[in-house]
């Protein structure tokens, strides 16, 4: 189905070749899910008459089937009312060392500092949160908001940062995507912006002079023509669901079973953008999840192909699930002991059970000895309440030692999609934008008239990933980008 | 300096504002060194009329200060004299294995099928090669010609392909990618191509139909306008002395204090051409070595900042180096003992000295009783010429005894350039091309008119390393790039 959707170019035109526009804007927003809703809000605030356009017969975007939640701190009301003291430069501590390696400063400064107005301005918009907190690291299965969504009270975050939990998650019971997606739908649609559905972006315009002004767009069997005097906003996602895209840039993630993101998430307004001369950075970086929930479960350990451990297991189960794929080439086991096991929350069950370490380190395959040492020595130090080498939180420390003995098989080679034993994920990587919104080209030059936010471009998780940082960065710098556009002299 | 020679924009230029073309060839040739010169070549026996533009005051650029090492296999006359079977196929599955993950299958196909043949093309074209083998895995300090450069004969290679040593280095003392490139740039010199020297190639020039018809050259002061009649190849090597660009791309080889190249390796030819759409892969991968020679300090192991092992310490030195830097962070330690210490080849000493293992992971800060459990694990096994975890082979086996014991500190963090004791490294990854040379735009679709090869694309090695790789794949699909430029039909 993407193929048949990428058979038309994404290669820029020439203005000089559009006889007749078809339609006009200010400023033109490509893709209808939180960044582009929230950059059309800011647009339409900021005086610019806007237009919309959306591939798929109405607003949300994968935005709309996420869970929810928002990455956002440094004192917000939710956060204080629940007793969290936090503060923009530890949330910026945090974000750079968990986002790395090196993620953009500059954009989680801006980020990290303008958080707390930000949440004003979604509840300004409609959306609600409840002042409570929700103390398992997952997304709330109740209308609870605040919840640690990072590691970031688990090593080695909480050596670098002070600690505070920041994912907010819109009042509702589940899943908050939806709920999110609606009061900012209608709120883009109260604000007096236009809105064209079921109409495929398909290329930019550019005049002589290199400046983006309009895009082409496919509707109704028909090529339209739309100006957009002061810019165009690229917010229409990742590029998941382009298999040829992930297989050439993240082909681990090509192998993950599951692909986190709506159909339309084919990459094309990246693809759009550098035909106009945009620069790409970070497009090996994904998020990636495995579902090992409940958390309890984290008593166990997790060890690699030579059965040894290589994360903290009660981290956030994002950068497990990174480290598994991108470190471990997807190969790790969940060990656990009688005291321990229980299936997963997703029913998935253990692989291998035996009355000894020896025998289940045989059942596995892994190497003589190795996992006998891995559990002998954590077993020693965890008696102690000690994990001299990932400083897993002592509630979680207990030797593993009433058999028998479980293996969870988590590798990517034997994902059981029956039962959800997957690898998940989205891309993180795309188009380089200053915190403006302002897309760059190889040289770092502007390009005129460009603006992008969301996952069509590389964001505040450069490499690592916070769960709540893609709505979050979504709707944070779709405003950002939509304050810019309308801001633009108009051609 | 750099940044000075990158103030004028790489953007792309429309040919309706060349006035006049001043200067005119079949094939422009873009960069001098190894790729440059076998595109010139190539091109002009297949009867165009060819111009090499170089920035520098003559050719050879990287390549000349190369150790020369030629990837070649699948039983070259070398191989043969010296006792060695190989066969493409078996040459494809060790580089499939060894160039991922996931490396292009198509390119790594055709340069296996068709190395012998450009073995006696190099010969062919002055490159001499002695019959005879160097058994350490480095590059030969003598005139002697193959080694084995990339694990071949070791785990877990030689478990995947039948070993056999590939990397030839032409036949001089000492390092050889000066004599290479002083044969292949008198061959291209007398094949009567026009060169162009002191003369950087700026932008490339496109047509209405998006078509690359051209470059801007900057020479003495001036900008000139060149044609490219049938197609323009971009040779003009990897970004690894652009800052920005290793920032944004490859931030951890930001860190090492060696970048291996030469200025020009700016990595204008990349965005040239993804000024005029081309599309770039693997931006985030990089050669990385370390120097640990002599390979009898293999008999020691490599641990982690967890004191654990994480790779066979009798591998491909670069392999070693990139799992230390992009898995570990760059934080390795070298652990020996006294019947194995030695100074390394390049003048690195022990950083820690101590009686016991227990003192030595004290005094390096590893975590307690680690260090301590992975050398009694190691001995255990080394005792009986075992290695469970990594199957180093048994020659470099031995227990670790004999105190006292040291440690080589190779972490990224406390390089010391003043010994050498440094990663260092260079891109791999740039433009996407076909083994034709022809480049693509990110919907794969081919842009008329450009070719690229060398460091200027994402070659064989497209994650994955072995040395020999970028002489070798420069020069193969300089060939192709040149064959493919000739013959495109003329506009």
């Amino acid at each position: 189905m993407a193929t048949t959707k990428r058979t038309r170019p994404s290669a820029v035109r020439n203005a000089r070749n559009v006889g007749r526009w078809d339609l006009e804007a200010d400023v033109v927003v490509v893709g209808y899910g939180c960044a582009g809703a929230s950059a059309a809000i800011e647009a339409v605030e900021a005086g610019a008459d806007t237009l919309i356009v959306e591939r798929a017969s109405g607003g949300g975007g994968t935005s709309a089937n996420a869970g929810g939640l928002l990455y956002m701190g440094g004192g917000t009301p939710v956060q204080r009312a629940c007793g969290f003291e936090d503060t923009p430069e530890e949330m910026f501590k945090f974000l750079m060392a968990a986002c790395g390696p090196d993620p953009d400063a500059a954009k989680i400064r801006v980020y990290c500092d303008d958080s707390v107005a930000h949440f004003h301005w979604l509840v300004a918009h409609g959306v609600p949160f409840k002042n409570s907190f929700y103390p398992e690291p997952w997304e709330p299965p109740t209308d609870d908001c605040l919840t640690y969504s990072g590691g970031e009270n688990g090593y080695p975050f909480n050596r670098i940062a002070k600690p505070a939990p920041r994912a907010h998650k819109p009042q509702c019971v589940g899943s908050a995507g939806g709920l999110l997606m609606q009061k900012l739908t209608a709120a883009a649609d109260g604000s007096g912006a236009r809105i064209e559905c079921d109409a495929r972006c398909e290329a930019l315009v550019v005049d002589d002079a290199r400046r983006v002004v309009g895009v082409v767009v496919w509707q109704d069997r028909t090529e339209r023509l739309v100006r957009a005097r002061r810019g165009v906003i690229l917010t229409a996602g990742g590029f998941v669901n382009n298999p040829e895209m992930v297989q050439r840039h993240v082909p681990l993630l090509a192998r993950c079973a599951v692909k986190t993101g709506t159909e339309t998430d084919d990459g094309r307004a990246i693809r759009m953008a550098m035909s106009a001369g945009a620069d790409v950075i970070r497009m090996h970086a994904a998020e990636v999840a495995y579902p090992l929930a409940p958390h309890r479960l984290m008593r166990g350990i997790l060890v690699n192909r030579y059965g040894q451990r290589f994360i903290n297991e009660d981290t956030y189960f994002g950068r497990l699930a990174q480290e598994g794929l991108f470190r471990q080439d997807g190969e790790m086991f969940l060990i656990v002991d009688t005291a321990i096991y229980e299936p997963t929350a997703f029913g998935m069950q253990a692989a291998f059970v035996e009355e000894s370490m020896a025998a289940l380190e045989r059942a596995i395959g892994l190497p003589t000895e190795s996992l006998q040492a891995a559990v002998a020595y954590y077993n020693r130090f965890a008696a102690r309440g000690e994990d001299p080498l990932f400083h897993k939180t002592a509630t979680l420390l207990q030797p593993l030692s009433t058999p028998p003995y479980a293996a969870f098989d988590c590798r990517l080679s034997t994902q059981d999609v029956s039962v959800n034993a997957t690898f998940s994920g989205f891309t993180l990587g795309g188009l380089h934008t200053l915190p403006t919104g302002e897309v760059l080209d190889p040289d770092g030059q502007i390009i005129p008239g460009l603006y992008a936010a969301g996952r069509t471009t590389s964001g505040v998780a450069a490499g690592g990933y916070c769960s709540g940082l893609s709505l979050g960065d979504g709707t944070f710098f779709g405003r950002k980008a939509g304050r810019s556009a309308a801001m633009a002299p108009a051609v």
